[in-house]
Parts: C-alpha cells; structure tokens; sequence
C-alpha cells in the first residue's frame, strides 16, 4: 500500500458495495490507491490522525464515502490541505439521501468538498484520476480513451435501438 | 467563568444573535454558562480539545449551534460523553435551513445529537436546564415557574383578544 | 417496574419494533426503564394523567416516539418539566418520515423537545442515559465503555477491510 | 358570544392577523363565531376544557389555527366529536410552512382535520359556513350568491384585461 | 342509492383500493353513501353535471379522491356550494405523494377544499360523518361511541405491551 | 382580435405582471395573440365555454398561467385538443412555487400539458410560436434569428467580461 | 425511417422502458417517428449533429427523456429551433425524480423545453401529435377520437363501480 | 492571459457578482486564472469550441457556475478530460437553489462535477488551488497558510466572545 496516491475511506464498512466503484474505476484508469474504514463519529482519533498524516504518507486525494448526518468528508477537508471529494451515500438511516448530500455539499466558504452525485462512487474514483492527470501525461491518455469507450458503448446502443 | 455547568458553542461568531437566546434563557433559569466560537471547520483541534476536556472542567451539557453542512454538534457529540444539544441556525449561506436540520438531526446510531427546531436556541437553554433538573430540585421549581408564566402570558392575551 | 427512571412511550403498538431499540440499549447501558403504549389522539386523556403524574413517579426523562402528524412528543413536553426525547417514526402512514420530523422538531419556544434521527430509538435509549449520567458516575463509566466498544469494532471493521 | 356555532381558536395571538380571515368571512356570510386564544403547548389544560365543553356551549365546527409543530387542530379533534378546521399558519419559526402543513395534515386514521391552505383562514371560514349550511337553508342562498359574487368579480377582471 | 347523503367519487377505478375505507366506514357509522368513478381529466362533463347535480340529488358532503395533479377535489368544490372533502392518493404516477397533496390542499381563496392526509379515505369519510352529525343527534352518538372504541383498543394495546 | 393563433389566459389577474412577458414575446416574433382572465375555480363555466371554444375561432394554441392549486392548464387540456401550454406561477398565496409547479406538470396519462419553468411565461410564449412555426416558413425563419440575437447578446457579454 | 415527424431521443438505452410509451402512442395517433439513444454527457458530438441536423431531415417535433442531471433535453432545445418535448425519467440513480424534472423544466428565458410527467412519455407522445395536428386536419380527427375513447373508458369504469 | 492554469466560465453575466469570489480567492492563492461567459443554452457553439480547446490552452481545471438548469458545468465536463468544478448558482429564476444544485450534481457515472454548496464560489477557487498543489509544493504552501489565517481568525472571534 505504500505507493498509493488515492485515498479513499467510508464512513461504515456497509458503505463498501458503493465504495467499491471507486476502487474498480481507479484500477481500471491504472492509478494505486488504498481503502479502509474511517468513523467520524465512532473513531474521531483515528480519523485526525489519518487525515493529518495522508499528504506525508504520498496521498494525492481523499475520496470519502458517508450516509446520512455525513461528517467525514468535510471534517477530513478541515484536517488536510489535500482536495478531498465526498460521495453522499444512499445508507439504510438516510432520509432519501438528502441528508447525506447536504451534509457533504453545504460546506462553509473555506473548506471545500468536492461533492458527486447521490452512491456516485465511481465519478468519485473518475474524478481523483482527472485531478492527478493535471500532472501525469499517461493519465491523460487513460481518461481519453476512458471517454472514448463510453462514446463507443452510447453509440453501439443506439444502433442496436434503431435496427 | 470555573463554575460554569452549561457549555454554549457556536460554528462561527455571525450565530451569534441567534445563539444569545440559550444564554438569555439559562440566566433566567438561574443557570450557570459559558459561551465561546468552536469552528468545526476552521479550528478541529480547538474543537478536539475542548470537547474531550468539557467533562473535567464541570460542564454537565454542551448546547453546540451552527448552519449549513452543521458538524459540530455531532462531531462534538463524537468525542465526549456528555449530551450534546444541537442548534441548527438558517445562516445565510443555509438552503432554508435545511441542510442545517438534516447534517444535526440525522446522526448514526450511537451517537445522539438533541436537536432542537432551526434557530430555536432558546429551546436549547430550557432543555439544558431540564437535564441538570434530572439532579437539582431548585431548578425543577423554576423550570415549573417559568412554564406557569408561558400559560398565564397565554391565558392573558387570550383575554385580551376576547375582550 | 416501581423505580423505573426512563419511560418509554408510542403512539401506537405498531411503533414497538423500531422503539424496543430504546429498551434494549438502556438495559445494556443498566439503566431501568418502564414502556406502554400513549397515544396523543386516541387516548388524550391517559396521555395527560401519564405525562402529568411522571416526575412524581420518579421518572426522569421521557422518550415518546411517533409517526405522521407525530404530536406526542410535544404534547407530552408541555405537560412535564422533566427532559423530553423525541422519536420521529417512518410509520406506513408517514411521508417518507418529513411529517414525523417536522411535527417533532419543529416545537415553539419555551416547550423543547430532544428530537433524534428518523427510527433512531437506540439514540433516544443512549441519550436519556446520558442525561441521566449528568448525576450518576456509574453511568459515565459505562457510556465510556460503549463509546469505547462502537470505537473497537469500527477498528475492527477497518482492519477487515484493509486486509 | 353565547349563541357563536363556530369557534376559531389560535396558538398564538401573533396569528390573529392570518386567521382574522376567517371571522371576516363568518361575518360577512352571517354566521355567528368567537374567537379566542388557544395554546396547546403553553395552555394544555385550557385546551383541554375548552375542546371538551365546546360541543355542550352550542359550537358546531371549530376553526384550530397554529404554525411551527402545530398540535392544535390535531390535539382538539382527539378531544371532540365535532368537526375541525386546521389552518396552517406561516409563522415566523416555521419551514416555509412545510412544517405547519405536515403536522395538521398527516393525522392518523381515526381523527380527521379537514385541513386548508397555508395561510387560507379566509377558506376556513367558507368550509365552516358550508357546513352548517348543510342544515341552514339560509346559508346555502349565502353561500351560493358568495360565489356568484366570485364569478362575477373575476368575469369583471376578465373585461378589464381584454379591453 | 336514492337517499344517499354523501358521494365518493374518484378521479380513477385504481383509486378504489384507498376510497373503499372511505365506504366502509361511513357503513359502520351508519351513513348512507354513493360511490363512483368521475375523472375531471377524462370525463370532464361528466364531473360538471355530477357536480352541478348532487345537492338537488340530497347530496350533503362529496368526498373526492385523487393522485398526481390531482384536480378533481378542487373543481368539484367550484361547482358546488356543497362541502368538498380531499383525499390525496399516492397513485402510481405520483412524486411520494407530494403533487396529490399539493393539487389538492393550496385552492385559492374563495374554494376550499377540506384536505385530509395522504391516502386517509377512513378520516374522510369519519370528517363526512362529523359534518351530518352538526344536525343528527343519532350520529353524535355513534362517533362518540366510535371514539370511545378507538381509546379502548389503545388502552388494550398499553396493557399487552406493559405485560 | 378575431385572427389570433394564440390564446394567452391566466387564473386571476395578479397573474398579468408575469403573463405579460408571454404577449411581449409573441409579438417580438409577429405571432397575433388574445389575452384574458379565466379562473378554473372561480369561473368553471367561463372556463368551459372559452376552452370549448377556442378551436373553432381559430387559436391553434392555448397559453395557461396558473398559482397555487393551479388546474387551470390541465383542465383547459381535457376540454380541448389544442395543444396548452402551462405556466407554473409563484403567487402569493404558493409555497415556494412547488404547488404551482406539480399541480400542472404531473398531469396523468392521455392529457398532457406542456409545462414550462416557474415564471417563464416568456418561454411559454416562444413555445407556442415554435409549436406554430411547424407549418409556418416565416416563423422558423423569426425563432432562428431571434436565437441569434441571444447568441450575439451572451457574446457581447462575454467580451465585456473578458476586457 | 424517411418521412418520420417526430425523433424519440433518449439519454440511455435503459430509458426505452419508459420512451416506448411515446412511439406506441405515435404509432396509435398515426403519427411517423425515429426512435434512438442520443447521450448528451456521453456522445456529445453526436448529440450536436443529431439535433442540428433533425429539422432539415424533415424532423418537426424531438421527444427528448433523461434522468438524473438530465441535460439532453434543454442542450438539444439550444441546438434547434424545433418545439422539444422533456420526459423526466425516474431512472435508477435520480433522487425519486427531483433531479429530472428540476433538470428538465427550469430552461432559462429563451430556450423553452416543453416539459411533461416524471416517467409520462405517452402524454409527450399526445403532445407531439396536438403540435402536428395544428396542421393537419386528420390528426384533429384522431386525437378527437382518442379523447373519446378515453372518456369512454373512464364512464364504463363508472358503471363498474356503480353496479 | 495566456499562462492561466484555471478558468472560470459562468452561464450569464448576471453571475459575476457570485462567480467573482472564485478570482478573487485564486489572486489571493497566488494562481492565474481567466473568466469569461460561455452559454451552454444561448451559445453551444462558443461552449462547444471553448471547452474542447481549454487542455491545449494550457488549462488544468474548469470552474463553471451557472443557475436553474444549470447545464453547462455538465455539459463542458463531457467535452473535455480536465475536472471541472461545478458552482450552483442560486439565480431569480431558482427554486430556492435545488434545480441549480441537482442539475450540477446528479451527472450520470462516466462524466462526473466536482459540485460546491449553492453560490459557494470561493470554495470552487480554493479547490481548483488544491488540485494543481498535487503538483505544485508552492501552492502547498500557499494553502497551508490560509487554512492556518482561516483558524487564527476563528480563534480570534472566540476570545473576543468570550471576554
């Protein structure tokens, strides 16, 4: 785990089945990162001294998964000068998934969180490849083929709707 | 400020004139505060600090305010034993008050937040004082007395509209 | 049942699957605790004589849960001056559980109510005992112990993950 | 005041200029009414009396007014057999209204509140005198010339705009 | 069906699963109704003569059920002097219920339509039958009674869950 | 009058300051137009005779501004099969415009109306000036330049920005 | 594919479920169409020639569906001055539809898109045809019928439920 | 302006007085910006060139804000590899905020927005700051400092309550 550039971290190891797209489109984009557990509310400490520590240890960007009353990424984004994006998650005590996306997206001028949509896991993964790409050539090249494949499938699909 | 039980935190000194409202009322009550900003966002090691030392300085109840992706009152409510009474404040970067209500209201199981209505402070204040009246009777007297004098205020401007 | 400190109060006996979390958590935590059935619009007058007789009993702290237009809560703060907890319940009648939490949290000034997350009984359970601990250093002890075991198994669920 | 058939009744003098509405269209239908404050949080037990010895004074159909969590409508049709009127005020402490909506709206099977409009007392004055006038033939010509009255006025508006 | 003294009417056959509480309990409370299908949408001459109609027919109460823009309730009552009841339906084409509630609740000054929570056909008809009882002694009788049955199986339900 | 393609109606005429911009358009673009007041609520028979009518005098579309509970569109559009067009209006009496919004665009399967954004009667107007531009050579010929314009403007706009 | 009138666009292949409603009520109508997946966010490109080139081809109205951040059919409506009709579609990753229609419905001043239902691709299918048929005198006649047929259906509804 | 590493582009001029705040924070971070209008709605062509041209250009991230239907931060991230940053903007034409936000933040898997809180555009600057400091140590340093000036000021307002 000691070259990974990508953190990223989940409020609650239930948050993995969504969390886990992350990781897929990261190996996918062929970027090394590393993924644990991080309570903001059951393991505060543990949570300051991982976001304290993550720049030293090599860590580019934190992505950060949470549901409900969703504290972690931005109390992450307090504890680091590294962007930090925050996947609201749908969980079991969410209400419709608001509160996860308002406490995520609603963060205070100062602190940015770098909100995608609603289990959106994967953007989240897309995203802090994009960000490590504004210095990484081969990046760049993995992302536009990336987009390539996604125009390749919308069209295929259409042809198959249209015959 | 030694003797304080009540410990009155806000997210940003703009809560202030909402925020008042918990001090106004527990001086009424006869109710010992103190009144400080601790930003979640801005200084997380003031808040750590102060949370995990409330307990041994004598503070029985924190009441902690704040609008927008709120996360103090739950983040405080993370790291001390204490019950934790959240505020939310429609501040002006709020959507509504929404945002405010759902990141306070919406905690893990594990980790309660009392949270009161948007901008209802004052209601933080009486709650306080009910928790402390759990083991104080002078206080049970004048939590009584404070609640005949909402109904005599009450009965008297129904007379008024009657008349 | 005679020294119970915490009643557990429902509008309805269909609420007593999300409410017996508030029952189990405060028997793990050691605190005593009596639970029935009160409802505000079917037996308005029990629901006065209970909340009206509580503190005499020796009832410290009331945890009333309730769904759609859930006025238990508040009507049974405006009878006591003991601490009222709140529970919004996702009943089947409830519109994806905002009119539970509005009707709940959205209480006037001068009579609070302590409103927990959506189904969050386990942190009604939690919170009546730490207002109860505010008097009782058993209790401390043993909410420190919880906060430490919830700690524990995040760790562990971390370490799960990481490997 | 003795023969009044309908009763308005608010939780708070501050709402008397939505729901003095009402008592201007009772008027003007020729309905007798009075009008008072009624608190269900800061006067439970004048709430109590009051909706208990209304159908014996001669009232008909009672008129609740309230905002915030307001259990005023839902509380006095738990305590009567008559039929209620909730209006739901947009006051001050209140989300958009969607509070005051949802706490006299979602009433559980079993109490109805016939409820109007935000803000509508003016609606809740007709509904009053459509209700009586199911036994008053006096009233259903009152009613019938109110809304040629309506057609009449918009018809008129029509012109003005066309010409 | 001569002498029916209220109408149930909705917009759609599939509304009939929720209107039919509507039926059955205007039976137990001893009132005569009739029930039909009027869509304002499809059957909008329809629904102007049966409106126009039903008070000459000896109609006293119409309670109309809806889902989506729910227009039937509010048309209803601006064709009849008649008193309206509304009952919002959670159809299948419908936003959580939230446009039925809205179509039907917010009518405009002048045309109220008595609004009872989602899906509540049982609390219309029940706020049908308060509304004959303003002249009918004998129905007084049966909802106190029907009231009274409410409390009692409440009190039953505290007693079960207490032993 | 007599030549007007597009009928511009409105339920009350507080509704004209935001109507208004749909005429203003519709002349832009040399499209003749007529403009009146028509209440659902308050003249159902107006509202049936004009809708009944508007085809045989030649309007090809039906313009319908409406607040509140808005079922002027949608009724419009069960008594003709002129396509109409509705605008959700933010009156006084909305809340937050969401009931206008849904009581109008949630229309249920076989009536539709073409809704356009809260208070956009202007796109209300350059809808129906498109929908008659589908057999009309000049109008496509006007709706092309008049995006132009919008083109150029947001250019300017964006040079002067950038010096 | 030739003389189609009507282009059915989607933004991905698993909206069919839904847009197929709008080709069999076409095809109903008698009404030509072309029907194919056309991604705003995943084939740009094509979404550009697609729309620029629709009204040369003959095309006179576009039927654009999309869920979640739908931009499909506001960008298309940008590209063309042909009338554009927006299904909102409650896809998979939508907040209960929310994003969809707030996406779809709220185009700025100058760029109408004429929006329908969440999910109701059949009345984009009808209003396609009203827009047509504002040119074509058999049209007048189907669409005529089809309301009829609606009408009728509803009445033999009635009588079901009447019998 | 042609070493700028950030742009900043907004639907409408109307937006500056919001989008402003994400210059003047980049000025105050030491990086080069431009800003510029580009319509997604009024100019797709102009969005089209300017987003497709922006890597080569020597651009590294895309800040865009734009309000309602706020389609252009969507639509330039499908357009280009570099992230873009999406700010919504809470424009006259909003509804309170929520269309701007969902439209911005609810991108389908593939294309993602990096989205701030509704008219956070300061936040939208210090992240785009945050991104190239993965490769630029200066900026690191730059950031650190103004995180520690955001809680020397916290700190500040705290002993200035506080005495």
């Amino acid at each position: 785990m000691s070259q990974a550039k990508i953190a990223i971290i989940m409020g609650s190891k239930s948050d993995l089945n969504i969390m886990q797209d992350a990781a897929d489109v990261l190996k996918e984009l062929g970027v090394d990162y590393e993924i644990t557990v991080v309570s903001a509310h059951r393991t505060p400490d543990r949570m300051f001294t991982y976001a304290r520590a993550a720049a030293d240890r090599g860590i580019k960007v934190i992505i950060a998964g949470a549901g409900g009353a969703a504290h972690l990424p931005g109390m992450v984004a307090s504890l680091t000068h590294l962007p930090v994006i925050g996947v609201p998650v749908k969980s079991s005590n969410s209400i419709d998934g608001w509160d996860s996306i308002l406490s995520i997206l609603q963060m205070p001028n100062g602190i940015p969180v770098a909100t995608v949509a609603l289990n959106a896991a994967k953007n989240a993964g897309i995203l802090a490849a994009q960000i490590l790409s504004t210095a990484d050539e081969q990046l760049v090249i993995n992302l536009k083929a990336f987009k390539e494949e996604l125009a390749r499938k919308a069209e295929e699909s259409a042809e198959e709707l249209e015959s």
